[in-house]
């Protein structure tokens, strides 16, 4: 089969006809594209590779997910409303039709979920890998940046953290005589690294009220790292806040919790920075948006990162996952 | 070295600071972009993966300059003006710091020849590989399409065709003793291949006028042949109207040439129809923008793709590369 069998027969079922804005999608030298008027475009790119981004046994479904997740978690970053994607997909081999029956499954349910149309990409042969640009749109200067934080903001996350850490670390088969809670947690767990939601629209709620936002990719001590950079001031965390699924109460041991929560990475949720009189608008408004705001600390003119604990400094992770220091993820 | 010191270290230089419509580039979720008024948006992602769309020899300036080129001829094929690109580049390891200068730099040669803004991206490591999606704009209705043509439009090319793919293969180094005239045509058929220029221009000028344009990547047969299917005409190629170079003419066997001119791949010039009435201004326009219009043959209402030598129906290729049909490129 030639690649353009191959997008015809899997992916055009994902253009979503009559899409917002797509005059021309799949099927030219490019897409041609309306553009909201009066709104900004914000545009990332996402690159997976087998093996560093995902463990090679990773289902097709939940791939295509993933895959598109990770680039809208960077819209909701920017409290954007999703437009379009492309798919630049490299695979081994274009015949195997199941898996690619089950790689544009998994998009496709997160795709429409979002209001996302797939508008072009590439396929190519090569190591397993998938990079998707996605395009969304903001009223002119409504966008969440990450330099607007002010000392004295209150920091805050959506969700829960950790879990797709400890998921991923807790890969294994279970003994046969595990009990029921066990597994029951585990699969809860590994479907947060393998299916993560986009918290776009506790994104698009913060508009207006956030000073800044990032999302948690590379684990909450790098990537409020980046904030605290970006905007020139620094922050004292409270580990105590670190809000936990009850999964991750139970299968996480105290002395795992902290690096798991604060360096793990593949959280997907939203760090967010809220000027304090605000604070209660903007829980409001993610609580209508089906999501939880908790306060974790507080933003202060002196620089750095400070972790506490019952009130004491403790040392902390600086840092989250980087792409370029050792083998292997989560090592 | 982690993978924002990289970003900042090699690529921020490329962002052209103040660039149209970059209200935000590199460093936050995603980049902020006002796209301009009344236009319509052209988007394209292409990826280039090692030793399947460039040789592992292949020089990392000639590589950024490459993995760009393929995308602006995309641009061009639509008569699109460039704006913005996304780079997400996979490396085996991100301390080679001589080659990543040299990718920088061949990528931000033709990135600042051609106006366009690096605005965002992702790093990852894994076996190399580079996707880079580029935007363009083009006025409402204006951009060039595959599905405009008619019976009776002639079809042309700009520029010469076979170039890179007879570069690709006399790869191998010239005895000692080879004269200084192949030594000079090898080069630039090579240089063909590694720095292919984008017809951009040409595709602005050929606006209002061409009935229907397409990049040639894959080689002319296969690519026409997509024109074809979405127009719903046929053709009559004229071979002995195929532009060559004099390089081209010098180094390539005649037993050769057809393959290599009709399905070589890797040309990045553009195939565009044109209805009879409007073929002198074509030319004239495409002249001006400093590239050349050669007639090629025909378009006619009976499908498929013929090739005549003299006047007479010959066989001739019917298909360009395809990605997932055998192992090696140009095999």
């Amino acid at each position: 089969m030639d690649e353009f069998a191959l997008i015809r027969r899997h992916f055009t079922g994902l253009t979503a006809a009559g899409a917002t804005g797509v005059r021309l999608g799949i099927g030219d030298d490019a897409a041609i594209l309306v553009p909201p008027s009066g709104q900004e475009l914000l545009m990332t790119s996402d690159t997976l590779v087998a093996g560093r981004h995902f463990p090679l046994q990773t289902a097709a479904a939940d791939l295509g997910w993933k895959s598109l997740a990770v680039n809208l978690s960077d819209l909701a970053a920017m409290g954007a409303q999703p437009l379009w994607f492309l798919l630049a997909l490299t695979l081994p081999a274009s015949d195997d039709d199941r898996w690619l029956a089950g790689f544009a499954y998994g998009l496709g349910l997160l795709a429409r979920d979002n209001g996302i149309a797939l508008v072009g990409g590439d396929t190519t042969q090569g190591p397993l890998s998938i990079t998707i640009t996605a395009v969304g749109s903001a009223p002119a200067g409504m966008a969440l940046r990450r330099d607007g934080a002010q000392a004295g903001d209150v920091v805050c996350v959506t969700g829960t953290l950790g879990d797709a850490a400890l998921g991923l670390r807790r890969l294994a088969p279970l003994a046969d005589n595990a009990c029921a809670q066990t597994a029951h947690d585990l699969a809860e767990l590994r479907a947060r690294l393998d299916r993560p939601t986009p918290r776009l629209a506790a994104g698009l709620a913060l508009r207006g009220l956030a000073s800044a936002a990032i999302d948690l990719s590379d684990g909450l001590a790098g990537d409020l790292g980046h904030v605290l950079a970006a905007s020139r001031v620094g922050a004292r965390i409270d580990t105590d806040a670190l809000p936990m699924s009850a999964a991750f109460a139970r299968q996480a041991e105290p002395a795992e919790r902290l690096a798991l929560q604060a360096a793990g990475g593949d959280d997907y949720e939203l760090c967010v920075c809220v000027p304090a009189a605000r604070l209660q608008a903007a829980q409001a408004a993610v609580a209508a948006a089906g999501s939880r705001l908790t306060v974790i600390g507080e933003l202060s003119a002196e620089p750095g990162l400070r972790w506490q604990r019952h009130g004491q400094t403790i040392d902390g992770p600086q840092h989250g996952y980087r792409h370029f220091e050792g083998a292997a993820r989560h090592g």
